[in-house]
């Protein structure tokens, strides 16, 4: 048993380690076939652990039909979801291909998707770009407006992108976030601090590498307009970070947390990359006017990577102005929530501080022994996406992971490790 | 007595009102002698209170000298200060001229200086161009590097915000400076959110108007590379704020605070345009690398406008980063300083709200009968400049506004309302 226990201890040491040692550099923007060559025709990624078509809430399956009409693989929506239902595209996790995705988090061969590489280990990771607020893929959108959009995103600002960040060194991302923690952001639910910055370390070389003024202007327009430009970036930085911690032995610290719609899952460092799953939980939040938590899908997307890596609700206490936004409670009591996380975490990181906690780090590393023992769920900062297909966000709020996935992981790894 | 007290009130009740309700708006950038008809040859308006040749401080000497070398009234430096000492300048406050500037706080005929019009009461207010860091004018530089500077600033970069800005609908500065308060800046020592607000609000309209690819990427490689860039923009606000509250009969609100390095003054309300002055204080700060307390120059410039509207010292709430920066003890602290500055002042200010604070508004309106009943000076965030002219800044800290101008401000409205 003690054995054990040093196994566990050097093992998440070791996960620490890692976490930490992370060099998240922003380098590129290409298409998600060149990233990932498995990408096909009729290959689907999605948000979270493996779904079938069957089992897709209703903002999923509609992201489903508007992509593959977007790719062409269906003439219209109705054919596009009769093509699914018979089993005419391949639905696959965005996790199994160093990918993930926003809410939906449809993944497909010709979208552009930002490329983080983890200059620590080598690895890369990728998303796709963040289409702003309104009706959008993400949120299940689907219509000529979207679709429109990604386009322009493939044709015009993909290549813009990466164009500028291979005429750069590309952008730094640890320090970019470190700032954005010192200026309200939790880069999850709140990202307006770092999508400035980022604007700021990409404005010269968009300006000096695009040779046409009017689509610059209208590349500079869509960036400067949205608020949550960086999720996307903090997403696939969070990816690049936790999959070199992925499948160290005996180490009991979780390297994903995801949401289908329907599932949630985690997969834990010491058992690989297996999904334990529990279903998936309603966000308690605030609605947009008009809506209300009877239009709410639940819980969905692969943006709480971001709290694995400490952010999101982690970092509640760097964003007061977030606790409003989620319904989390007053401003003030931001700072609880990040002090609640640290009963679950097994370090702070030195390099993402919080100025108003006397620069007390985030807290990094969910041990999944930990949750178990305390019953203290991670507490995540999210989107709510309409259960309709088509309609879009309806507002955000804050979820918890659901403890049963910690359960089972932590029982599959003590079996692991030889202990029942 | 009671009608004083009934004419104080309603006085100050007027002046808060006047102070909330102002609309700041950055419109142009200008030439300075386009936006002050009486700035002529040999005219030099300065940072404080009046001031003369032979009483000031080294770092104004050195900005004298080099702004007369730029404008071309004198071949070298020091045949501009032989031109000084026998009186071939005229020397006038800033604050004369509906202008403000940085620390030495020249302002000449050709520089550049943006303009921000008050769209509630019409008056517009201007401050010269930030310079960015390291040795610059404001802080006393006047080598060749500083003046090439000032010419780009006059040459390339004013025109090009100028055209830019008129070719949009201006910058709207309180909403942007609400959303900088909720993002770490308190808008003196700390204007990173603020700065890359401001450049995503302007970028389109520069890269749509700024015809030549080099120059628009020099401009935004300058502008984003200087996180106070939006301190001058923050200064020409507070007196585009404060103006309109000038000569308000009985009112006991302070409309100016500021410091020509050897004296420091402030104006009230209900006493016009009379300067109440008292020597200036030694900033308590941090030093750069190689720098101490024996290299500082007293307090200077005219920067503590933005503190005479609840910004700077009386946010540091908002901007805990802050606190440590300028060596005001630990960011925890910051809002205490804050809830210091309430008991001197008579409003919070309902737009300009601080997340951490539950969005309580800044302290707004100091009202010198409070400064003098409680002595508690207000709390100023300021940089610090060398002793000698040419170094440049040295450090950062906080100061207070001494007691004695507020005390004699405070008699001389007890006389002009007829109270001994």
């Amino acid at each position: 048993m003690s054995d054990v226990r040093q196994v566990l201890r050097e093992a998440n040491a070791e996960a620490v380690r890692r976490m930490l040692a992370a060099e998240p550099v922003l380098i590129d923007v290409v298409a998600a076939a060149d990233a990932i060559p498995e990408l096909g025709e009729g290959m689907i990624l999605h948000a979270g652990p493996p779904i079938s078509w069957e089992r897709m809430c209703g903002p999923m399956r509609g992201a489903v039909a508007g992509i593959a009409v977007f790719e062409g693989w269906a003439n219209d929506l109705d054919a596009a979801a009769a093509l699914a239902a018979r089993g005419a595209f391949q639905f696959r996790p965005n996790h199994d291909f160093a990918a993930v995705g926003p809410m939906t988090g449809m993944t497909t061969a010709s979208q552009p998707v930002m490329v983080v590489e983890n200059q620590a280990s080598g690895n890369r990771a990728f998303c796709t770009i963040n289409e702003g607020l309104g009706k959008v893929m993400r949120f299940g959108g689907n219509d000529a407006s979207v679709l429109t959009r990604l386009a322009w995103l493939r044709d015009v600002l993909g290549p813009a992108l990466g164009m500028a960040l291979r005429s750069s060194e590309g952008i730094e991302l640890k320090s970019l976030v470190a700032r954005g923690l010192t200026m309200g952001d939790e880069m999850h639910q709140r990202n307006v601090a770092c999508s400035s910055l980022l604007l700021r370390s990409l404005v010269a070389a968009l300006a000096s590498t695009c040779g046409n003024r009017t689509i610059l202007t209208t590349i500079l327009s869509f960036i400067a307009s949205n608020d949550q430009f960086f999720l996307n970036i903090a997403m696939a930085m969070g990816k690049a970070i936790t999959d070199p911690v992925r499948d160290i032995k005996g180490a009991s610290v979780v390297t994903a947390m995801s949401r289908n719609g329907t599932d949630f899952g985690i997969r834990v460092s010491g058992l690989g990359d297996e999904w334990f799953t529990a279903p998936v939980e309603m966000p308690d939040g605030l609605y947009f006017p008009g809506f209300s938590a009877v239009d709410a899908n639940p819980d969905m997307g692969d943006s709480t990577i971001v709290e694995t890596i400490g952010l999101g609700g982690f970092a509640m206490a760097a964003a007061p102005a977030v606790a409003g936004f989620v319904g989390a409670g007053a401003p003030s009591d931001a700072a609880h929530i990040t002090h609640t996380m640290r009963e679950i975490t097994l370090a702070e990181n030195p390099e993402w501080t919080i100025p108003a906690l006397d620069y007390q780090g985030v807290p990094t590393a969910i041990d999944i022994r930990r949750v178990v023992e305390t019953g203290i769920a991670p507490m995540i900062n999210t989107g709510i996406a309409h259960r309709e297909p088509g309609v879009g966000q309806v507002g955000a709020g804050v979820v918890r992971a659901p403890l049963a996935c910690f359960e089972s992981a932590l029982w599959a790894l003590g079996k692991r490790l030889g202990v029942t």
